[in-house]
């Protein structure tokens, strides 16, 4: 066994199988202080937030350990989960004796917290008539999804396994009465499905793996029709994805966009476990639709802010964009899954892109504060916030981040996978050889990358290596000797020799600064680029532009722009100077072209990495940029 | 007395008095078709529609006319209050016995409906010991405020005269009810202050200008949220414009738009009466900022879905545009106000806008069927419907268009005013004179506008006409002589002689086609142009452009456009045709520029005006249209 985030070992539709995360040491110069910060001062902070917003005071009041009333929103108890969940990967391979306890603290409360029968959920235990009579929006399941999750981390991680029992009770409760002979109905927030099949990994009970595929396939036949909550918000079904089911969706649903990417992660874990051609190809058709025409280019989902939804096909506005930080997390998650089933880059290419850009931006650099919507372009008023009264961003970036190291690698039955590139250490066996891999790099500041194969015997394996979807040019040296082959963006080079002790490989991904266009029915863009730069998507910041209208710099592709490392700057990035202009304004809202004369001066400019932007002064900032020339240079003449 | 939609004919602070829409006889052949139409077509259906969806039966249920339950939302009675001012105002200057039979009978279901001590409200009917608790979500003096306007155009225009006695009695109700020492507090939507000081026009008695005071002063106080209903919708204070008192708004809240847009109206009524100086600083102000800042080129208001709202400035979204009908009516009921406060032609240009294309474009042509959202681009699924469960919308673009012989012309002490140039006879009184002028136009095709003088004897007055705001070398000709006074764009230029019976005025406003361009930070549309002509706002619609996909159609500022009526078209509309090109689209979503290779070929493209899109087959739409050498155009070299 494992410290593993999604277990496929055994996953018979998997071509990946996890890396444990306890075998995985980073030491990485960009991702450590993240995980320091977390461990340090977020989970703690957090912890405190939980208390004081009475979130563990409402299971105590359960065992009677508080006497007082609920406090909160009926789905409080998720966060609660969640910060479990991050807390006990964390404790997985950092030790704090602070957070050990508070951790012990939690679970207790929760476990107390358990009805004879299994349920657990401190809103409904004063209605306990009501339970599961209001699945279109109680997150019962989805607060039982969490839960599971949590105690899993807490079991494999090995930080507090008790919890472990807990879950399975709840879990035994839901599979008794879920199901064809029993309620009918999926939750009107999809996340049980993900946790039911990790369970059924964790226990090899196949009911878990039944009620998954029970859950997934009853989803989109309208059953949470019957399960509304009287006097409660509502939205239509196909915000909870319960319109269609998920293998007649030819396209993405104007969903709640958390929902949906939960509920494709759910699928694809059943997926994996199954093997159902009819959901795999469902997985498929919906990744391209909405990664190929309703994703921000920061990785972000979600152009709605009613309903917090994805919009429909190139509807990506920029101030406006809800882009939750949950939905980052979630597309991490899908996309994930997605590369563990198959092994195909192009899903490593999306989860980079969401981890580095739109994921990261959810948490300030000194991880006290949290996005819960991430526009593209702000006016300036948008700014992080230490907590919400629907609080499921902040502890849903922190899980994601303590089990980062989960992410980095996978194994195949023929080798080592290597999907991001942190400086790190792994240890993993293949077959009966346990291969170390140490990896030094600068990333994301810098495409080199320096690693040593270390097996425990010369061997043959395959070491395979990300070649990330926006490079050109990667250049690959195995023990100082050029290995001839071409490197394809968006493809994994396996490099298949054999391997001996102090091996040296060397990936050199030239990390240039690309102008990036959008599809012309990207009504928001039209005409403008945004600047990129290896895996990190660049934004203009006021701040760093005294002086200078940010809306109104624009671009000319001839404008020489050139990456610095700035040590001090928001913890040491690269930013991106260069050539640009800015424009006058017309004076009215409205003129006739033939009026308009706008004044233009060369200014010099910065960019910074996005993630990274409002961790300083208020001001505007925008990642598309006007290009002046946009038509001269990407219009071929006919 | 007379038909008087807003009569400020004793107002101390109004500049202009009005016309009565008796007075007025529209043979236009724009217009008089859609007047027939709300005739023939929209009032009788919507008084089905009334009658089948229980609006009617709710009153007649407190009547004991009617057996059996409420039906609807709580705002319900509002919708049949105007249906009765429409068809009120329009059976003032068209006969319909149909009409009058159907208007007759829905007033003795609401008058029958009152209850003994004035109130009435058929959803608070079953729960009275509510009345006035929820003033947050009631709209209790919202629909009181519309029964009011109703009853007083049944009275003005003479269809139904009994009505008022029912408004009379709710209005003193009202003013018994709320003020400084009973309930303070307001409604959660604004309306009632209009309804307020036109009763106190009609009847003379200040305890109704007094309490429209109340209300103005009141609001913006937070009063609202002690009247909060419970497990109701809610919004913020801004949204209900309840955050700020209104002298201390320094720019638009992000409010509820038809909220916003009503209370100014209300507001300038009262400060028509009142010359209250703080009040007049502050509708400028928002006026401005409105106008210049966060209006559509269409003249619609309302940039986000949720909330209904006003956006942010500069915040003007295309296809994701609310522009609702009813804030395209309340813009022009505000802007009429402004109008009649200060005979400023900066106030009928917006109106104008608004009336030619974000209202008309909110009913079809054949008048039976609504927009609620109108959008400036569509992917193509947008399109009007019969009714709605909200059913605010049909019935205000209804009695907007009933009204609307009551929007063209005014008075002053020394003259007549034309504002609007509709094919069309007025009859005024100017001292001892009798005035009549006949217009003739193909307004808003051609800028051509004959009149005819005729007072009832010969004497010196002043003839006010509008040299709209969009016009450049509008020419004067009187009695076949050059009228050599420049007229400058947004003015009146008062004509002041001695006019005779028979004397000849022609106005020639040429209607060229103009590209507009957008401000700089309004985001949405970087580069793009919008076609204008005349007060017509175009748009491109799939229908007219087979084969060619209207999203990639792109302009240069070389191409050729040319107007040309078509009389078979959408009931006659001038089309402007002319070169464009369409370009091609990059593959993916998002690519490095240097990778993208548009195709390019020359056509020939047609728009329509706005107002007339969705009335063929489904299709995308757009109003703003990339423009190739934008900067090349607008960019002054430094």
């Amino acid at each position: 066994m494992g410290a593993f985030i999604v277990n496929t070992s055994n996953s018979p539709y998997a071509r990946l199988r996890p890396v444990s995360i306890s075998d995985v040491k980073v030491n990485d110069d960009f991702w450590l202080p993240r995980l320091n910060t977390l461990a340090r001062v977020t989970l703690p902070r957090m912890y405190n937030l939980l208390e004081e917003t009475g979130r563990v005071d409402n299971f105590r009041r359960v065992s009677g350990d508080f006497k007082g009333g609920f406090k909160g929103l009926l789905f409080n108890d998720s966060d609660v989960y969640k910060w479990i969940e991050a807390t006990a990967w964390l404790l997985t391979y950092m030790h704090s004796d602070e957070l050990a306890k508070m951790l012990n603290d939690v679970v207790d409360a929760v476990s107390k917290a358990q009805l004879p029968d299994g349920y657990i959920n401190t809103y409904f235990y004063d209605r306990l008539s009501d339970r599961y009579r209001y699945l279109r929006q109680s997150h019962e399941l989805y607060c039982a999804g969490h839960l599971i999750q949590a105690a899993i981390a807490c079991r494999r991680g090995g930080a507090c396994p008790r919890l472990y029992d807990t879950a399975v009770k709840l879990a035994n409760h839901i599979v008794d009465t879920f199901n064809d002979h029993g309620i009918v109905a999926v939750d009107g927030h999809p996340e049980v499905e993900m946790a039911l099949v990790e369970l059924y990994r964790e226990s090899g009970d196949v009911r878990y793996l039944n009620e998954a595929v029970f859950q997934v396939n009853t989803r989109g036949r309208g059953t949470l029709r019957g399960f509304r909550m009287p006097n409660a918000w509502d939205f239509d079904d196909e915000y909870f994805i319960d319109h269609k089911p998920i293998k007649e969706l030819n396209e993405v649903p104007i969903a709640h966009a958390v929902r949906f990417l939960y509920l494709m992660s759910g699928a694809t874990d059943v997926f994996m476990e199954t093997g159902d051609k009819g959901l795999w190809d469902a997985l498929n058709r919906l990744w391209v639709d909405l990664t190929e025409t309703r994703m921000y280019i920061t990785g972000g989902v979600g152009s709605r802010h009613e309903g917090e939804s994805i919009g429909e096909r190139y509807e990506l506005p920029n101030d406006r964009a809800y882009s939750e930080t949950c939905a980052a997390v979630a597309n991490i998650m899908w996309n994930y899954r997605m590369l563990l089933a198959t092994g195909e880059a192009k899903y490593a290419d999306v989860m980079e892109l969401a981890l580095y850009n739109a994921a990261l931006a959810g948490v300030s650099l000194d991880g006290r504060e949290f996005f819960y919507v991430n526009p593209l372009a702000s006016r300036g008023y948008h700014r992080r916030m230490p907590w919400f009264e629907v609080a499921c961003c902040p502890p849903n970036i922190a899980r994601l981040l303590a089990s980062l190291p989960g992410y980095i690698y996978s194994l195949s039955s023929d080798g080592l996978w290597v999907h991001l590139y942190v400086s790190s250490s792994v240890r993993a066996r293949l077959g009966n050889n346990v291969v170390e891999l140490i990896v030094k790099t600068s990333y994301p500041w810098d495409g080199e990358v320096n690693m040593v194969v270390n097996p425990s015997h010369s061997d043959e394996f395959t070491l395979y290596l990300r070649i990330p979807g926006w490079s050109r040019g990667a250049k690959l040296m195995i023990n100082g000797r050029d290995y001839e082959h071409e490197l394809t963006p968006s493809t994994y080079i396996g490099v298949r020799r054999n391997w001996s002790y102090g091996d040296e490989v060397t990936l050199r991904i030239p990390m240039n600064i690309d102008l990036m266009s959008p599809h012309q029915h990207v009504l928001a863009n039209t005409s403008r680029v945004a600047i990129r730069r290896g895996p990190l998507i660049y934004c203009i910041e006021q701040t760093d532009n005294p002086g200078i209208d940010v809306y109104n710099i624009a671009l000319k592709t001839t404008c020489r722009l050139e990456a610095k490392f700035n040590r001090e700057l928001l913890g040491g990035v690269v930013v991106i100077e260069g050539d640009a202009y800015e424009l006058g304004t017309q004076g009215r809202l409205y003129e006739s072209i033939n009026d308009v004369k706008l004044t233009i001066r060369p200014i010099r400019f910065k960019a910074i990495p996005y993630y990274a932007w409002a961790n300083r002064e208020l001001g505007p900032m925008t990642v598309w940029v006007p290009l002046m020339d946009y038509y001269d240079k990407v219009v071929k003449a006919g």
